[in-house]
């Protein structure tokens, strides 16, 4: 059983003291103990960094994933350096994790780049893991009798929460601003997809997911997810060739549509067996690894179909949400989310480069305006959905709309791609990270304030989060 | 907030049809969604093997964690080829699952070794952060006082332990086989450390973890991974310069003596304010994340004084064990020791190379004979370990000498530093790795028929493991 972890401690102690590591070089997983290191190091900053966060925000009557988020941007590349990632000009060196792992260990400059790669690595998975993890939970809090009852209403505010902020942001920069078209759809594209993380992670917070308003936010983030995707294939494939890959586009549309559905109807015939499953194993963990078993297969077919990997580990969670066994499951799960999904949102806080608001660079202050603009199109194009919402009296609409503002990931992936393959000038690609970080930022606040002061219990510990 | 995880469904989609992959090629994190797709099948096919094994042996009335190890070589580089990490002559192309992976996203050949040797990096990490949380759960659920009880027994246990086989491993390799003394005193060495991980995962299993013996085979397998360490830096200096590194051996010895003793001193003192902290937070994860940050801070310490993280985690978990909110912790480490402590089990049992055993390859044959040798003298060394316990009436001493047996981690390391340093002849190399492998497998049915049939309580689900 030749591990690398094992090989790692006493290694590291020959290594550095009693063998030249020339003699050990044939040995394979030097690094190992090393890597080890920089990742713990990292979880416990990640970890302070999230519950400090969480917390003040909490005293603040804030949401506390605002509070994970913004603790992320105090660790990470816009400030202390200590969570950060080898993107964009960012080095080992620059890490002050991997400072400190230098200093303990002499690496050689080639060890330190790979150990800090295989750091990275690992963080990055682990919080991809995260995100899963929390959409499965979000899965199983939601209702899917609900989540049909306000399907119809989803699909309408998904539609329009895309169809409204493309064309304002299109035809906005075009005639304001005077972007040529292809750049501006570019930029509106990018306008459109909604992160579910953030606003279901908020929604479960205040104790509001299993509302109607809840149940058609997320309903609709996840049509939205799915739309983005599309959209960006369309956007991508008319900014390449000037023409829309068709069939592609229909690819995504039919496996979107074909899994989501499919993963339903598959998942109720496993859910009818996992009780049974579940309720004759007799080791640890008879119900939470069925269940994660389930939930990470999903997340796999999510991702392998060229879709995402949450929208399988949602399916998933929402399946066994109508099984015997959820209310314990709900129990198991918590403690794993909670050592899954901060890895996340502070991942996500420690990426965010707050340096493109610096109006002292020139291309930003040509981005400030659009900015604006982008910023105002976003949160007015997804607000107005909630007015589109028919047929449910009584119904908080503003809540709904505020609700699809934040933008987190796929307005990235659209200023990351539309910045390689040359379409979107600088000033635009940064106007477009600056209207990602601020709705993403605002949206927990606004949406504390629009559902009004959560109750007391919703918000101690014990609340269903 | 430029995720790597986010840009990945959305790149791939993109690199596999709209867009061709030179056209992002300096958009980082390509892999990424196909590593986190590797992740996640490597892990559906650990759970599932950890279940089907572990069940498999609870109805042989033999130790879950026996069916896990098994599991794990039927599903690693001994059978199936599913789980495989970049060791020796391994390549991508002999995973079962990268092979599935590369047909699902046509990667290069290049990209295809970047996915495989990062998709390990993280399976690896992840087990190496399993066999953390299970120490530091196996601490938690110690008794302090009781360790401090059998302390003077524990200390006896583990030093026989390691002369005993150390002395007749390295004298019988002389005298009956004529291996020359470095070599000899190489190999007698590699007989002397225990593996703590699977003897106290056994003993949890059946619920012997807080019984005199138990208590006296985990604390003296504690110090024996101390102990193990100093060898191998007495061993290897001596193998390198024909001289002892008094310094460094002496370092290690202090370094080993302050860390247990001032870790158990510090964490009393965090001890104390520990529920303090745990009872003022008032977000999710109160508990468990304080827990989780001060097991990986110790696990940190312990890996970066060049001992093991593993004694930083036990150490930590036996200080949370007096605390008030232990009970609390103890449900809530469950489901994440669920989560992480299988992948640990599985990759062992994944990577221990049951070719060893072939007799057609001629390097074995000579192997097998001295591999007998050692097994004998590796069972029959730690079992005379309890009849040196003293003063302890109506103890189970053969039960003490069986729970010192399994090898597994130290005993790879003298096999690999051995033979990368020229010290070990292949057929002595096989030999200690055939000896490592039986003593690791046959210890956990071994300690069950010793240990008698475990109680009913014991066996199921709800036994504290």
């Amino acid at each position: 059983m030749p591990l690398s972890m094992l090989f790692s401690p006493i290694l590291t102690a020959l290594t550095n003291r009693a063998i030249p590591s020339s003699l050990l070089a044939t040995v394979e997983a030097e690094n190992a103990p090393i890597v080890l290191s920089s990742v713990l190091l990292s979880l416990v900053v990640i970890y302070l960094a999230s519950k400090v966060g969480s917390e003040l925000a909490q005293r603040f009557d804030l949401p506390p994933v605002l509070g994970e988020l913004l603790a992320g941007v105090v660790v990470g590349v816009s400030a202390l350096h200590l969570i950060i990632f080898p993107e964009g000009d960012l080095t080992a060196t620059d890490s002050l994790i991997m400072t400190a792992v230098q200093l303990l260990n002499h690496l050689t400059p080639d060890n330190l780049v790979n150990v800090f790669a295989s750091q990275s690595e690992v963080i990055s998975v682990l919080a991809e893991i995260g995100v899963i993890v929390l959409l499965f939970e979000i899965g199983l809090e939601s209702d899917l009798k609900q989540l049909k009852a306000v399907g119809t209403q989803a699909v309408v505010v998904a539609c329009v929460g895309v169809a409204v902020p493309f064309g304002a942001g299109t035809l906005g920069l075009m005639s304001i601003f005077h972007v040529p078209a292809i750049a501006a759809i570019f930029a509106g594209a990018a306008l459109t997809a909604t992160s579910i993380g953030i606003t279901s992670k908020v929604l479960s917070e205040m104790g509001q997911l299993k509302s109607k308003e809840g149940q058609i936010i997320v309903g609709a983030a996840i049509i939205d997810d799915v739309l983005g995707i599309i959209v960006l294939a369309v956007v991508a494939s008319l900014a390449k060739t000037g023409s829309v890959d068709v069939v592609n586009v229909g690819y995504l549309i039919v496996s979107a549509t074909a899994f989501l559905i499919g993963s339903i109807l598959l998942g109720q015939l496993f859910n009818s067996s996992f009780i049974t499953i579940a309720s004759k194993l007799k080791t640890r963990g008879n119900i939470v690894i069925p269940a994660l078993v389930f939930a990470f297969f999903m997340a796999f077919i999510g991702n392998a179909i060229h879709l995402e990997a949450i929208l399988g580990a949602f399916a998933a969670g929402l399946v066994l949400e109508e099984s015997d066994a959820r209310e314990e499951l709900d129990e198991l799960i918590k403690p794993i989310a909670d050592l899954l999904v901060p890895i996340f949102f502070v991942t996500v806080g420690a990426r965010a480069d707050l340096s493109v608001l610096n109006p002292a660079v020139a291309d930003n202050r040509a981005a400030l305006l659009i900015a604006i603009f982008l910023v105002v199109v976003a949160i007015v194009g997804k607000v107005v959905t909630g007015w589109f919402v028919f047929g449910i009296p009584n119904i908080n609409r503003l809540a709904i709309g505020i609700g699809m503002v934040p933008r987190g990931e796929v307005g990235l992936v659209f200023a990351a791609i539309g910045s390689t393959s040359g379409v979107l000038s600088k000033p635009l690609e940064v106007s477009i990270i600056i209207m990602v970080i601020l709705t993403t930022f605002l949206a927990p606040p606004l949406l504390r304030i629009v559902f009004g002061k959560p109750t007391e219990s919703n918000i101690t510990v014990d609340s269903v989060e």
